[in-house]
């Protein structure tokens, strides 16, 4: 069966129900299979790689120990859901992964009933299958099981504790599982307590040495009579738990088992049968290698994290395109580095995201003012708020939807204290493959509440690094936002940042493009067109502030242009649009000649940033038609120039 | 010195500096002044009572210890702050506490030097205060201490966890100080799986028997060489850590002292001055009597967390007066209450607030489907996301303040799933006493950007329990909010719940009062007093839903109204004002006519709730006021009959 002329077994799996009629050979050679597909096919594009690779025996072994049409299943992020969709009736789909119309690179509900919540933000597996174990009982389906896998750098994260502190509450944790995947990362390396305690409970061979040595002397103890026997027991107990490294879980209210390897099947069965049948809750622990079984990913989990597509060659890898272009990433992180160098109060804050966020230089240069507080986006917010107290000038350079994870410490640690904590949110607005769970579509209505934020999107390249200059010397917080895209530039002088100023690029009659953000060159573009193709003259301005909102400029644009199209990559509700309908209402304008385009009232799918610009109609297309269609409404523009009579406004 | 004639200690004590001159003894005056001060001041208001009885030997023991005027000190939560500020130069002002001008129930930087964050929300201490400690150090001030005192209700909050795990990471934990102040109690009794621990780390006696009988045990273990000696070490360790309950933190990094005795000064003393010469970070297990010396509270902390008004006499305590109003919150738990009668799927949890929101009943009738996570608002929505999956009706009732810190699990988990999870939002809107921290301000505009989400508020008492019976029958999110007031009943015969549809009220053609919950009997007032008082025919509608609105209504009241005012106890940025500014823009109608009223972009102090509404003119006066002059600048009344010029509308 396992000789290389063996028909591949992958294409016949196409429920995990069929996984029981393999032998333990097949099961190898399945596994070796989807190794295959994943490193052929999923190295093809940008994805999640290493992880994947880890987890193809634990994934295996589950499907083998439950039945998860019933038992629940919640994969913690979802970016390790790979092996899981290709036995759970997706092999055939699994090269569409991450592209438009295919496959999400996250669990989807729509794709499979296997999956059972679409995530992407760390940790609130635990939370979640807990929470379904808890419906299960009140709906009368105590049998089933709720399983958690979780990594062990998402294990920091706050409400992993929450969970497990409420898993000791039974009855609702007593068929609750979780499996602690323990490969020694986060995306970046894992930092703090619980690194350095599971770094501790990996020893496994001394501590079983400490075991045996401990087993034969406990006998040798001279005890007597009742309360010499519960000592014993505690005696034993904490021994015990030392050995076996899982004390910390166990104080929980936790089983703790492992750890175990995460690579042989044999022993992930065994182990899983045993925990099958014990009362929980249950943490089993499991170790596995992130980017098992290619070696490039194994010498290099970091970069092979997601990495940048690859073909396989003799010699390893080559890698298909190379992005030589520089993105607002890249110009944060230097404009960072630039201010580090000039003022010893600046301080880099990242939740595990270093590398998403290019800060390796900043990391190696200033390690005394750089922290890596692991996936703990309201520790970091609220640690920020106490360096800042202190007098210095902390920067959280986080992606703008993990961001949410600190909503209520930004509203007490920050602006209620109004204290100069600099935000640069990265990632807002869409984000491209990943889709639902990672775009940064609130953060303009979720900051503007605060009293005290300054809230502003650099509109080019050339914004960029004075924005973050002015945010450093301003004495309140500042958020920034900037997309997930390459950077472009307008030509000009630019105006120097002032609190509350928006820069006027193009002042013109007939109509108004007000930009927040790195729409700007695209406005531009399509004022152009709109000069070129339709006769209009249309101005841009780059709003550059969504809070203070420039009112004076939005005021005159109101009364002097024929029509005003506010743009920003945003959701509507409660965004920059209106905040400017907000101003204008104040100021006791009209806005009948008004509209916004943004983003609509519903979750954009995984596709290419701009597949889904267009689909909401934020591409230069877009732009040009919205506005197109609001002068021919307004009579500025004669009907007969519409190209397209389909409103892209409210986008869908 | 501590004769019955002794002259008072506490009106000396004009600085924490003040307490180094002053004999044990006289310390121990001191406490029972303060605690007299306590006693007899704060229990006139209704105020934080129980927790501060219980740190009044702490808070003499830290000031002592440490020297704050440099040192950090950081109180979590900040309702046990009393005490410190007693003997921080505000002990003549105590009288004052929590009433409008006076002193704040919370920490307050703008009151005092020794407050350095305004607080309300738990847990975030530990970060806070290790921030404070990173940022000393980066400021060239390695000599400071930073001490974080937290209750063992915050405890299990995520960002605990989240500070614990990061502190580890040396160089910032070094002079870090965790205390644990543990006295066995949330607001509820506390629960989950650090509760339990806590527990067994409180059988101090018990362990220190155990602890002798290793002692003499371990000399006989016969082990020679190197590695004998090491494990000898890890199993010393592993016993000494058990011995002393301190394991968990052990584990995390920490070092742990205790548990010891919080209300004996000299224990105190000794501990603190150990810890200050040791490494960090350390967590000091800290045992205290919620409601110590005031026999009433020590025998039922629950009740005295913050009482109502009482003075004392022979027997115990008098009641100031009684509440016999309802208010919404017992409404909505009523509501609830037969909702779970009625279909078993309901379940209600809630994050340590049982008795905040009247859940008593339901906690005790419904055992099995009353949930309460303890101060964990991310696990808890994301617990009812699971549940909800499983088929569950769950209902997270909850402050909307305290929901802030689960922002990022009702966007993944919950709206993104479009599961049918209830939010319960209590205390919407403005809290009175409490002050900036407790105000739920902004969940309309926080709520209302998720895809999915239902928004929607009770106007009147009437509206409640078929509100919440509608939320329960949706097939998707709701969250529902009401502010912490009496019920008020407009009498109609209310129009049934629809999707999406407000109820008109009084349909009258000069001005329209649009108002989203407890505002509209209040409206119906103004409208009553517009028309009496000058001649306005005003029509209210009870709008009901912020998501999604009543176009079709708002869009009538737009086209026929003279003028339409918009009422709603939230920030105007992004609010419901804001929702009704969008339809109007996307329906493309002029809202020159249309202002909208509500909370202002600043933080609102502690006053009572009327004084409050007073304030930003969201009482039946500024509803007036404000429906007036916008009448009065339109023309459609006469200027001459203003009452008052100045403008309530964006109210400061």
């Amino acid at each position: 069966m396992t000789t290389p002329t063996t028909p591949p077994i992958l294409p016949r799996i196409q429920s995990p129900a069929d996984l029981h009629a393999l032998s333990e050979a097949e099961l190898r050679q399945l596994a070796a299979e989807m190794r295959e597909e994943l490193i052929g096919v999923v190295g093809l594009r940008s994805a999640h790689f290493a992880s994947n690779l880890g987890v193809v025996e634990l994934c295996l072994a589950l499907h083998l120990a439950f039945d998860f049409s019933k038992d629940r299943l919640i994969w913690d992020t979802g970016h390790q859901i790979y092996p899981h969709k290709l036995i759970t009736g997706r092999a055939a789909q699994i090269g569409s992964i991450r592209t438009k119309g295919g496959l999400m690179g996250y669990p989807n509900p729509a794709e499979s009933p296997y999956d059972l919540f679409m995530t992407g933000h760390a940790g609130a597996a635990p939370s979640t299958a807990l929470g379904l174990h808890a419906g299960d009982l009140l709906m009368g389906r105590p049998e089933r099981y709720s399983v958690a896998v979780i990594g062990d750098g998402a294990f920091p994260s706050g409400i992993v504790y929450e969970a497990m502190n409420n898993a000791a509450a039974k009855p609702h944790g007593r068929r609750f599982i979780i499996i602690l995947n323990d490969n020694k990362m986060s995306i970046c390396p894992r930092v703090g307590g619980i690194a350095y305690y599971l770094d501790k409970a990996r020893m496994a061979p001394e501590y079983n040495r400490a075991n045996k040595l401990v087993r034969k002397l406990l006998p040798h103890i001279p005890l007597v009579g009742d309360q010499a026997d519960r000592l014993l027991q505690q005696f034993k107990d904490a021994v015990k738990a030392s050995v076996h490294g899982g004390m910390i879980f166990e104080e929980l209210g936790f089983k703790y088992i492992g750890p175990i390897d995460g690579h042989d099947l044999a022993t992930l069965n065994s182990y899983l049968e045993k925990v099958k049948a014990m009362d929980g809750p249950i943490l089993l622990h499991v170790l596995t290698d992130k980017g098992r079984g290619f070696e490039p990913a194994e010498k290099d989990p970091v970069s092979f994290h997601a990495p940048a597509p690859f073909q396989r060659c003799e010699e390893g890898i080559i890698p298909l395109k190379s992005s030589s272009t520089r993105a607002y990433t890249n110009a944060v992180s230097d404009a960072l580095f630039a201010a580090m160098r000039r003022d010893p109060r600046v301080a880099v804050l990242t939740a595990a995201m270093c590398e998403g966020n290019k800060l390796q230089k900043i990391r190696d240069a200033f390690p005394d003012r750089f922290f890596d507080v692991g996936i703990c986006e309201a520790h970091a917010v609220t640690f920020a708020a106490g360096m800042a107290k202190a007098g210095a000038r902390p920067v959280v350079d986080i992606y703008s939807t993990f961001l949410q994870r600190g909503y209520d410490h930004i509203f007490q640690e920050v602006s209620l204290q109004d204290l100069p904590v600099v935000f640069c949110m990265d990632r807002a607005g869409l984000v491209g493959s990943d889709g639902p769970t990672h775009h940064g579509s609130y953060d303009l209505a979720y900051m503007r509440v605060f009293p005290n934020l300054v809230v502003m999107a650099p509109g080019d390249a050339k914004d960029v690094a004075p924005m973050i200059d002015w945010a450093l010397a301003h004495d309140h917080p500042v958020a920034l936002r900037y997309p997930k895209a390459n950077l472009e530039e307008v030509q000009r002088d630019p105006q120097p940042i002032e609190l509350g100023q928006a820069e006027v690029l193009e002042w013109e009659t007939d109509g108004m493009l007000i930009a927040l953000g790195a729409q700007v060159p695209d406005c531009l573009r399509a004022a152009e067109r709109l000069r070129a193709e339709h006769g209009l003259r249309v101005g841009v301005i780059n709003a550059r502030f969504a809070k203070p909102l420039d009112t004076n400029t939005i005021v005159k644009a109101l009364d002097e242009c024929g029509f005003v199209l506010t743009v920003e990559e945003g959701c509507l509700m409660g965004g920059f649009g209106s905040a400017v309908l907000e101003a204008a209402n104040d100021a006791g304008r009209s806005t009948t000649h008004l509209r916004r385009l943004g983003l609509p009232d519903r979750f954009i799918l995984h596709a290419e940033r701009d597949e889904q610009l267009a689909e909401v109609g934020l591409d230069v297309d877009g732009i040009v038609r919205s506005a197109l269609e609001l002068a021919q409404h307004l009579g500025i523009a004669p009907e007969s120039t519409a190209t397209d009579s389909s409103s892209a406004r409210s986008a869908g």
